[in-house]
C-alpha cells in the first residue's frame, strides 16, 4: 500500500501539497466525533476567528468549506456574481488558466488578460479597460495572488490603487492558495473583496479545506448574486454561524483539529516570521538557480515567488525527465511544467512548514539529478550559494544564537 | 483541544460520522505526497475499482470527489440534469427535504411526493405520476435509500419495477448516504442510475470524500445536462482517468490511503457479512426499544431500517433532553430528533465498523438516561433482548466458536 | 498484521495491560528525538515531579526505568537489599508468587507467609514475626497492594501500624502494579519506603516503563545495599539527575510524552476523583456478579479489589472456555485464572481510562458467554444491577447535570 | 510539549536513536492488547524467526527484551558467565568502557585491553592472552562491533580467528548495538556466541527492545552460568516458548507491532542492499570530512564505521558548541563527544532508515556550523565531495533509472 520510494523519507519538494509537521499529524490522528455535540462548534469558534488572522482581516466572514482550492474558486464566483457578469481574469500560466475556464463555464463574460508565461498580470491593460469602463460594467477583477505554474507573484496593491485612482466598484477576487500564509498578504489593507486558500498548501496540512474569507462588500454581492449554487452557498454556514453550530453539513472532525493545531505553530513562530521564513528560503532557491547557470522562469524580479520556483532547463534537457529521475533516484518530488511551459520548467515548492536544511536537502538532489541528465553543473555550487546566504540571515533571535 | 467528555472512549451512536476502526486511523496516519507522481494513481486505480465493488456494480462509472454528501448529491443532479427538468422526489424526512431544497434551488421542477415522517416513499402516487406521463416529461426519480432522519428504508427495487412497468425512461437517483456498506445495495441488478454515499458513513472514515457511481445511461445523460457545474462535473473526472492521471485537482493522500485500508476491512469480513452485521444489530436495537415499552418512528416493518433507529418518546419527554444527558453524564454520542421529529425521537445509529458489544453498551446507556429523564424503563431490559438475539444468532463461523 | 477479530473495537478488560485513551495514543505518535538536547530533561523534569503526585508522595524519589513491572520488582529489591538479607513476603496469588520466586533467585532469605487464594496478607503472621524479631533481622516487608490474579486489596496501613507498634524499622516494599493511579495510595501518610507500578496498568499507557518511588530511607539503604546490579541501579540515575540530564541509558521518547499526556489526563480529571471512579466501577462490577448468582473469589469485602474482580465459575464451567469464548465471539478480552485458580477464575480488569457504558458493554458479554457456556444466567440481570448503582452514584458535577 | 526547534523537521543525525519511519510509526499507532490471546503470540513466532535473519543466524536462539541496550549488555553477561569468571573486554570508547564498568560492577574478572580512542581493539594483546591461556580461564572475550563514541569498526573475524588458531574455548560476546543492521555481521558464520542490539539504532524503531540472539554454545553455558538474574534471565524465555505463549512478563504491544513494520521494510529493500546502503552513506559523510579539511577521529580506514563518523575539530574550537549551534540554529541533532573526547569530536550519525538527501542535508548544515563557529570551511563542497560519491555509486536498479 505504499507506493513512495524508500528507504528514508520522501523529499516533498512539489509546491503543494506539501509536508505536514508532525503535530498536525497528531492532531488529527483521532476518531470521529458527532458534530453536534457542544464540542465541535466551541472548536470551530475559536478557527474562524484564528482563520481571519492569517488573511490579515478583522471585518472579512470567513467560511471553511470541505472542498479543495477549485472548490473554493467556484464558491468565490458563484456568491458574488451572476450568469452574464463581466469580469476581469488575468491569465499568466496553468492555474489562472483553469480559473477562467472555470469562469467561462459558470458563464461568465470573462475579459481575459494574457502575459507571456513567466510575466505577472498585465495591470496596464486592465488600467485601460478600466478607464474605458465608465458605466462599470467589470463587476469583478480575478487575480491568482501567485501563480503555481510559473512561480510569479502578482502586484495585488497595485490593482487596488487602480480599482480607487478611477472610483471603480468592481469587486477583486483574489485566489491566495500557493500565497496565504506563506507571502505578504493583507486583505483589508488591501481591500480584497474575496481571499481564497486551500488547506494543503502553506498551512501544511491535508488537502480537503477550502478556505475563504469575504469582506463586507462580497457579503453585500452575495445578497443579489444570481449564479446557482448550493454547496457552495455562503448563505448555508451564514445560518448556522446564527444558530452557533457552524455547519450546514458533516465537515471532518479530523481537519478541524488539524486546522487548530496548524494555526497553533503559525502563531507560536509569528505570521510575520512565517512570511520571513518564506522570503529567505525563496531566495535562497533562486540563488542557487543562478549558481547553476540555469533561469528562473519568471522573467523580473518584482515577480519572483517566494513560494515556488520554475526553473527553466536548457532546449536539450526534458524537464519531464528531471522530475522523473528525481523521484525514482533520489525520493525527490518535484513539480512537472504545465501545459505551455511542459518539458521546459521544473519546479521547486518551498512553502509551509520547512527549514533550511530541508532546502538545502533539495537543491543537493537537484544538482545530482541536473548531472544525471547531462546538464554541466558544479554539485555543491548552488547549495553553496544558498547556504551562504541563509547562513548570513538567519534571525538571530536569543533562543537561536 | 479535546472538547469531548472523558474519561474512557466516547459513545458514538449518531448515524455518522460513525466510529473510524484503528486500521482506518493508522493508514490515513501519514504524511502527504505529490499525487502526479507515479504511487498515487497506481493507488487511485485500486479504489476505483473497488468502489464498484460495494455499489454492487461492473458497469457503473466511480467518481471520489473531494467533497460530503451534500456535495455528492449536487454532483449526482448537475451532471445528469438540466434546469427546467422535470423530477420526482420524495420527502419522507430531513434529508430528503434537504435533497429536495437543494433540487429546487438547481432550478429543477421537481414534484414533491410526500409521506408523513415515519413512512416510507408514496409509490402509489409514483405510480400515478408515471401513468399520466406518456410523453415522458419526467426525467428523473430522487430517492433516499434510507431516511436517516426517521429510519425508514425505501424499497428501490419497487421503484425499478413501475419505471419498467411503464417503460419509463427517467433516471433513478440514489442517496445511499446511511446505505450503502451497511443495507443490502445492488446498483446493477435494480437499475440504478446514480447513487452515492459519504466517507463518514458506513465505510467508518472521516468525512470528506462523496462517492458516486454512475451508469453508462447516466453518463450518457451526462453529455447532454446543461446544468452548469465545474467543481462537480464528472467530464473533468472523465479526461483525467483516459490520461491515468486521475485527479482533476488534489485529492486526500490521507483519505485514500484510508479508503484503501477501508475496503481491504470490509472485503476481510465479506461484503454480505457486514450486510447481515448490520441487520443483526438493527433488529437487536428494535427489540430493545420493544422492551422499553417505546415506538418506532418506522411505521411498518417493512421500512424498519437497519443503519439507524428513530425512538418516539413519550409527549411529556423532551428527546433533546435525552441526547443532552447522553452526551454529558455517558459520553454517549445519540442523534437529535430533526425538523418535524424535534424533541420526539432520539437516533441511535447502529452503521459502519461496529460489535455486538459496543451496541449494548450503547443500549445499557439509553436505558439509564431513559430512568434520568423521568422514564420509567427497567433497566437491563432493552440489553437483555437485545442480547439474547444477539447470542443467538451470532454467525457459527468455525473461527468464533 | 492484525490479529485482533473484528468488527469493531475489541473490548479490553483484562487487569493490564489496558485501554490507551487517545490523547495518550496521539502524543506517542512521533519521531525519536536525541534524548540529550536541552528537550528531553526539560520534558523529564516535569514528569519526574509529576510522578511523585500519584504515588501522593513528597519525600520520595522517582525512577522511571525502561522496563516492566517484573523489572521495577527487581530494581526495588536490589537497590535496598543485600543478598542474604531476611525479608517477610506474602503469597496471596500468582503475582506475589512471581515476586517471592525472584527474590528467592536474587538469594534473599524469604519467610513466605501465605494465604489461601482470594484471602489477603495474612498480617497476624506478620505480628508475631515482628514479635519475635527483637534483633531486626527483618531487613523489609514485600507486599502487593493488590494481587491482580486474584483481586484481593491488601490493607498497607496496617502493615505500617504493625511496624510502628513494633518500632521495627524495616522497610516496606510495595507492588503497586495494578493499584497506584486507580486505587488509594498514600506513599508518605503510609510510610511505604519503596512503591512501584508499569506503565500500562492504571496509567494506561503502552508497556514499557517501570515506574518506582524511594523514600529518603530506602535511598539510604541502596548506599549500602551489595545485592549486585547495574541497568536497575539507581545510582546511576541519581548522578545524571544531578547532571540534570536525567537518563543514564537511551529511554524512550514516544513513552516519556506517553507519560506526559497520561498524567495531565489523570490531573484534569483530578487524581481522588480518578480513584473514585474506580471505586464505582469495582463495586458495579462487584453487583452484577451477585446478580448472575456467582462468587468473588476474594473471601472478605475488606479485601475487595476495585481494580480487577476475580470471578469464581461452578465446578462444571472451565474458565478457561468463558476466556476463550469471550475474545473469538464478542471481541472480549477477559484475564484467566492462573495457577492455583486455573479453570476456577476468570477476572474482569476494570482499572484504567474506562468509563460506565464500556464497563456495561463487558458485562452484557459476559452475561452472554456464561450462558453459552451452559450456566443459566439471565441476560441482563448484572448489566441491570451495576447500572442501577452506577446511575445513582454518576457524581453530579454542574458540567455532567 | 513539543521542545524540539521548529519550523520544518528535525534533522535527526545522532547515532541513535534514529528516525523512525513512516510505516513504523503507523503500525505502532495502536490500543493495548490482551498479550495472552492467540494474536499476540502468532505475530511473535514471526518476529523471533525473522530476527535471526537481521544476525544472520539459523543455529541461534533470539530474545526480545523489554529493555534498553544497557539491559541487553547485562542479558548477555549474566546468562552466559559468573561471579569471578575471567573475561577479555576491549576499551576503545565511552560504550565499551561502560560495558567494561558493568562487567566489573557484576563482578566478572576483567582484562580489560586498551586502545587509544580512534583505534579499534588491539588483537595483538587478545593473542599473546590466549597463547598464555593454556588452562583456558577465559571464559569470554566482550567486544563493541561498532564503537558508537569514536566511530571504529572492530575486527570481528579476525576475533573468531584468533580463537580458532589458539584452539580456544572462550565465548565471544559482541554488542551489536550500533552494526547490527546497518554493518555486515554474520552470527553464524564469525561463530559468535551472543550478539545484541537495541530497537532504537538501525532497526529505526523508538527505545524499548534489546534484542539478542544467543548461540548453542552460549544457551549451554546458560545452564551453569551462576550470575544472579531474574528479569534477564533466558531460562524464562525459554519456558514460555516452548508454552507457545512466549512472554514471561507483559511486551510492549506497540513495539511488537513497531518491529513487525521494521523487518518488513528491510527485508522488502533487502537486508544486504541496507548494509551496502549503509556503506555508500558513510563513505560520503566521510569524503565529506575529507573536504572539510578535517581528521576522522578513526586513525585507520581498516576502522572506519559506516554508522558513525566521530569528526575531530582542530583545538581553538569546542565540538560542542557545534553540537549546540547545530540544534539551536539548524533544528540538526548531532552527536557531542563523549569523555576523552569530549570537545574534542562531534559525531554524525548515519544509521537507520535514511536517505542520499537527508544526509546532504544535514552535511549542509554542519558546514554552516562549522562557519559560525569560525572554521575555514568552504559552503558547498562536503556536499559536492559527497553528492559526487553518491551520485555515482547509485544503484542501477530498474526501478530507479
Amino acid at each position: 500500500m505504499d507506493y513512495v520510494y524508500g528507504p528514508g523519507r520522501n523529499h516533498l519538494f512539489v509546491p503543494g501539497p506539501v509536508n505536514i509537521p508532525e503535530p498536525v499529524i497528531r492532531a488529527m490522528n483521532r476518531n470521529n466525533e458527532d458534530y453536534r455535540s457542544p464540542a465541535v462548534p466551541a472548536l470551530t469558534k475559536t478557527l474562524l476567528e484564528d482563520v481571519k488572522k492569517i488573511f490579515k482581516t478583522t471585518s472579512a466572514t470567513p467560511f471553511v468549506i470541505p472542498t479543495t482550492g477549485t472548490g473554493a474558486w467556484e464558491s468565490a464566483l458563484t456568491n458574488t456574481l451572476s450568469p452574464g457578469d463581466r469580469i476581469v481574469s488575468f491569465l499568466i500560466g496553468q492555474f489562472s488558466l483553469l480559473w477562467i475556464d472555470q469562469q467561462q463555464r459558470l458563464k461568465f463574460d470573462v475579459d481575459v488578460v494574457e502575459s507571456e508565461w513567466g510575466r505577472g498580470a498585465n495591470l496596464d491593460v486592465l488600467e485601460s479597460k478600466l478607464a474605458a469602463d465608465r458605466s462599470h460594467t467589470i463587476k469583478a477583477i480575478c487575480i491568482v495572488h501567485n501563480e503555481t505554474a510559473t512561480g510569479v507573484t502578482n502586484n495585488l496593491p497595485a490593482v487596488r490603487k487602480l480599482l480607487d485612482d478611477y472610483s471603480h466598484p468592481a469587486l477583486i477576487l483574489v485566489d491566495g492558495v500557493s500565497s496565504i500564509c506563506a507571502l505578504d498578504f493583507r486583505m483589508d489593507e488591501w481591500g480584497i473583496d474575496v481571499a481564497l486558500t486551500g488547506s494543503q498548501k502553506a498551512l501544511s496540512m491535508p488537502t480537503g479545506m477550502g478556505i475563504l474569507c469575504a469582506s463586507p462588500k462580497a457579503l453585500e454581492a452575495s445578497k443579489t448574486a444570481k449564479s446557482v449554487r448550493v454547496f457552495f452557498d455562503w448563505n448555508d454556514y451564514l445560518k448556522f454561524y446564527k444558530l452557533g453550530t457552524y455547519w450546514p453539513y458533516t465537515p471532518s472532525i479530523q481537519l478541524l483539529y488539524g486546522l487548530r493545531a496548524a494555526l497553533d505553530l503559525i502563531f507560536e513562530e509569528g505570521l510575520d516570521n512565517v512570511i520571513e521564513r518564506h522570503r529567505r528560503l525563496g531566495k535562497a532557491t533562486r540563488l542557487a538557480v543562478e549558481a547553476w547557470g540555469l533561469k528562473n522562469c519568471t522573467q523580473k524580479e518584482e515577480w519572483f515567488s517566494d513560494t515556488v520556483t520554475a526553473v527553466l532547463v536548457p532546449p536539450y534537457i526534458d524537464s519531464a525527465e528531471i522530475v522523473r529521475r528525481a523521484w525514482k533516484r533520489y525520493n525527490l518530488s518535484l513539480g512537472l511544467g504545465l501545459n505551455k511551459v511542459a518539458g521546459k520548467v521544473f519546479r521547486i515548492g518551498h512553502l509551509g512548514n520547512l527549514n533550511e536544511l530541508q532546502l538545502l536537502g533539495c537543491l543537493s538532489g537537484v544538482e545530482m539529478v541536473l548531472k544525471d541528465v547531462g546538464y554541466p553543473v558544479k554539485l555543491g555550487s548552488g547549495v553553496a550559494a544558498a547556504a551562504a546566504y541563509l547562513q548570513n540571515t538567519i534571525p538571530l533571535i536569543p533562543s537561536r544564537i
